[in-house]
């Protein structure tokens, strides 16, 4: 029995025997060709017949697991027979007399560093696409036989250095029980599909690939992001036993989908998802989101080469405020700057760019990038229940301006003759100090609030998230957080206001009886974590965690407060 | 009349005639020279003139103005006969024939311009010196005719594009009445220079000596930062009356010198000041300062390209406490890091430094720093009243680290025999939002607190103080940073202990109404600053700016705030 300790991507326990995804050998020698053109032809084929299997693996994707995941194949085929590949290639046979293999290699070689060199996250993962493309026409050109996952036809554990899209879009999902990889971590491409194709999935074990042979017994414990090679039968009946809590807890969990969310002694909250695209939309619907919390707009900004046209704004709002067909969808605007560039927009470089001209700051300034926002909003608000907020906001004068510029914007269409939605509730981001601490000035003004955490606790605590010397500092059960929190609920509560929260606290296990004793309206969260959620709160006397939260905020330190909450409340464990 | 609008570096206003001060025409030819000797010989003979004029000055400085300002001039004695200037210049001359006088300039523009690239602000200031003494031979080698403003005989202002130190410590103080420079800012040299002559200086106005000529009436109105060239009889006239305005409230300021704090209703409060090093005591106790409510050790370690000795550091704070002469010694342990960099220190690059690894999150890491900081202080405690204060602190556990580590050295020393003060106040810098709000929980366990207005309005605006682009966003009359500055102070008194305040704002007179009214104990502003703000204070009511100031904290925005002080109480302006 080997006990491999892994990153926990996505959760359940999974036990069967191990299926060796071996990289296949695509090594091609620089050796000369001698009809050119036959090499060419050689070339075309080999690019149509991975054309072909893109179409079939797209079109089952499309079926099976729906839009989003089939779009990464729709750009492989964009990818696949692109003349910017495919026509260097092409030439370096006809000029060099290289055989096909070895040109696309190098082509493909050349674009990829280009790619890994870009500046945009969006452009660097397009690397790993062009990796897979190219890969999957040298397979034609070599005549490697297929390894395919596809083809498995028993339950397996899928052992692997790491898995491609393609990789894991092939698995069956019938037989594939589970995998393990030596590579990636919990946002990988690997761990993402994992979790949505809901296989317990332990990535980045270092060694596990090395380890196990085709055929090993393997439990891979998803859980707690452990893989155990040869496990005993001792191990194997205790994790059987722990696999069916798991689902039993699951099930259970399901059971909450189309329920409100209600606490054990009656007080009503709504459970809303932060989405980052119209794609996470389905998501949110399947686990019974009462709202979106946060749609974050800048992946829209951010994966394009360009600022996004009013139109293409316009159908993305549209199409998440119809999806949610009625329920509330709370809009961030563009909250860029940070750690979030724009390299169209051609920023300043900044000595700190957490405390720099970031979000409602540059939209103040940048007014046109603005305006055409709050427009596609404006023009979409007629198709569900918008809300719109501000980000970064620090003082009056900027929610003032903010705000004014929305109804100017309003005005102008309700004079061109464009339906606007009559209500439309408009708030703020409580991420700065300084608002919070002057939530009551705030309250009188904006319809709510929406807690920031991840802001907030950075720079009430002056310590930068991403900065690993600092990251002790990172304290969301801190006091002074919770007295933060605790003002801006009462304050908004005084005026009749709600407040939601949409940082990553709002759907912690640990801080959700803290937050319910706030008197917290809305909590904003992953998708897969609203089930677990309402589960618990069914659980909590809103009453009683009123009471922990009163003591929570005349302790001293974040331990303190820790101790508390697991003395009255023994939390349970429940998969992001 | 032409009135030319720049930087009010030094308070009051000067009439007299303009004293052009050109630069000085030390253009060098690539000529060769015949006897190679014979100009070795000349570089000498120039370098022992230069030597001896530079003794003249450093000697007659030191008795006029004193150590500091003298200290410049030792420098410059180090390096006018420095071997790594010198040697390179006698190399050239014999082995390439050239003229001394080139030679040299060749090697000094290299010496520039590698002090120039070094990381640390202190040897980069070394370029200035290089230049100053590299002038001083080549006047000697050039043959140039000393324009000094030292043989100046009747009353002037001296007009300059700008002012060395050489150029400023020679003006004759009997008859230079005042100065304006081209360019320069309120830190730059010849500023402060001008500040510590007590003479009315406006620096960076980018044309006063094109449009100056020698014997020109001039005006230099250092209260508001203008020049006026040849100003009419009237102007003149007014401009009298205004200095005699303005000698009348010196006089007045004066006179406070040796007096309590005492507003105009009995509330004592204490007025102390901000110090970076030993030389500034001198005019604390000028401006009857009451006690240094900030020591920023970190002057002496960047002074320096190594961390200075325990000894090095016992003798500077044990200077500063026997100066002071039993009046309290706030000292603040090293606040590195942020802005701040020490080389030698080798610390990580970060992307946001004000929200990173900086003063005490460093020096609980690198405990060796911190420990020796922390021994030489002990010992240096029994030579006056000495309080150790942490910075940066974000939490308790922090803070009872830093005073666990305080404690265990103290308990060594103990142990070896070595005397230490059975009194030591030890408090922390409130500067992190979070240990504001938690300012109940802290002052159960420290004996003061100081609150530094800088950095706490940065995070509390979630706006970095130095990035131009939000400026706008730093805002100590903020009614958030208010509410902040409140809690600390009530929480304080509930405990019986007193607050200070060691940033900007303690010393702004708009800022002292409302401070008084939120009940500081301690006031710590730059030496300059005390006379006037005791002034200000003699006349306010504490009992009304305790109401003016719980009216501000229900205000909205800072412009608020900044009419309503303004509506109570009409501010004086007064010199920093």
């Amino acid at each position: 029995m080997n006990k491999i300790v892994g990153i926990a991507a996505s959760p359940g326990i999974a036990i069967a025997r191990a299926f060796i995804l071996k990289e296949t050998d695509y090594s091609v020698s620089n050796t000369a060709v001698a009809d050119k053109e036959a090499e060419v032809s050689r070339l075309d084929d080999a690019v149509s017949k991975a054309e072909a299997e893109l179409q079939v693996i797209r079109d089952r994707v499309l079926g099976e697991l729906g839009e989003q995941q089939a779009e990464i194949f729709e750009s492989h085929l964009l990818l696949v027979s692109d003349p910017e590949l495919i026509d260097p290639v092409k030439e370096m046979i006809k000029e060099k007399a290289l055989n096909a293999a070895y040109a696309l290699q190098e082509v493909s070689a050349q674009l990829i560093e280009m790619f890994q060199n870009m500046k945009s996250d969006y452009l660097k993962e397009r690397a790993s696409d062009m990796r897979d493309v190219t890969r999957r026409i040298l397979k034609h050109l070599l005549g490697v036989p297929n390894t395919n996952p596809a083809e498995i036809g028993e339950d397996v554990i899928v052992i692997a250095e790491d898995l491609t899209p393609s990789d894991t879009a092939q698995l069956n999902r019938q037989y594939v029980k589970g995998f393990a990889t030596n590579i990636g971590g919990r946002t990988s491409h690997s761990a993402i599909m994992a979790r949505s194709l809901e296989i317990p999935a332990v990535v980045g074990t270092k060694q596990v690939l090395q380890e196990a042979s085709d055929g090993d017994w393997v439990i891979v414990n998803g859980l707690d992001g452990e893989v155990i090679l040869n496990p005993t039968d001792e191990t194997i009946a205790a994790y059987r036993h722990k696999q069916a809590d798991y689902e039993r807890q699951r099930a259970e969990w399901r059971a909450f989908r189309t329920k409100t969310t209600i606490s054990a002694d009656g007080k009503q909250v709504e459970l809303a998802a932060n989405i980052g695209s119209p794609a996470d939309v389905g998501a949110v619907l399947e686990n019974g989101g009462e709202g979106i919390g946060l749609y974050r707009t800048e992946f829209l900004f951010m994966d394009s080469d360009r600022m996004p046209s009013e139109e293409a704004q316009y159908d993305a709002y549209r199409s998440v405020l119809e999806s949610m067909k009625g329920k509330p969808v709370v809009v961030r605007t563009l909250d860029i700057g940070g750690d979030k560039e724009l390299p169209y927009l051609e920023l300043p470089k900044e000595m700190n760019p957490f405390l720099g001209f970031r979000a409602v700051r540059l939209c103040l300034e940048r007014q046109h990038l603005f305006r055409t926002q709050l427009r596609a909003l404006l023009r979409a608000s007629v198709h569900g229940q918008l809300r719109i907020m501000f980000p970064m906001i620090a003082t009056l004068d900027e929610y003032r301006k903010a705000k004014a510029v929305l109804l100017e914007e309003k005005a102008k269409l309700q004079l061109e003759g464009i339906p606007v939605a009559e209500e439309l509730q408009i708030g703020i981001m409580i991420e700065v100090p300084a608002a919070a601490l002057l939530a009551d000035q705030f309250a009188k003004e904006t319809d709510f609030f929406s807690i920031g955490t991840n802001d907030l606790i950075q720079y009430t605590m002056a310590a930068d998230r991403m900065n690993e010397q600092v990251a002790y500092l990172y304290q969301p059960y801190h006091p002074a957080i919770l007295r933060l929190i605790k003002m801006v609920i009462d304050a908004a509560h005084r005026e009749g206001r709600w407040v939601g929260m949409c940082g990553e606290m709002a759907g912690d296990p640990q801080a959700i009886p803290l937050l319910l004793g706030l008197g917290l309206d809305e909590f904003s969260m992953s998708a897969s974590s609203i089930l677990p959620a309402r589960s618990q709160i069914s659980r909590l006397s809103a009453a009683s965690m009123q009471r922990l939260a009163a003591q929570a905020l005349e302790l001293g330190t974040e331990e303190e407060v820790a101790a508390l909450v697991q003395s009255v409340y023994l939390t349970q464990k429940h998969p992001q």
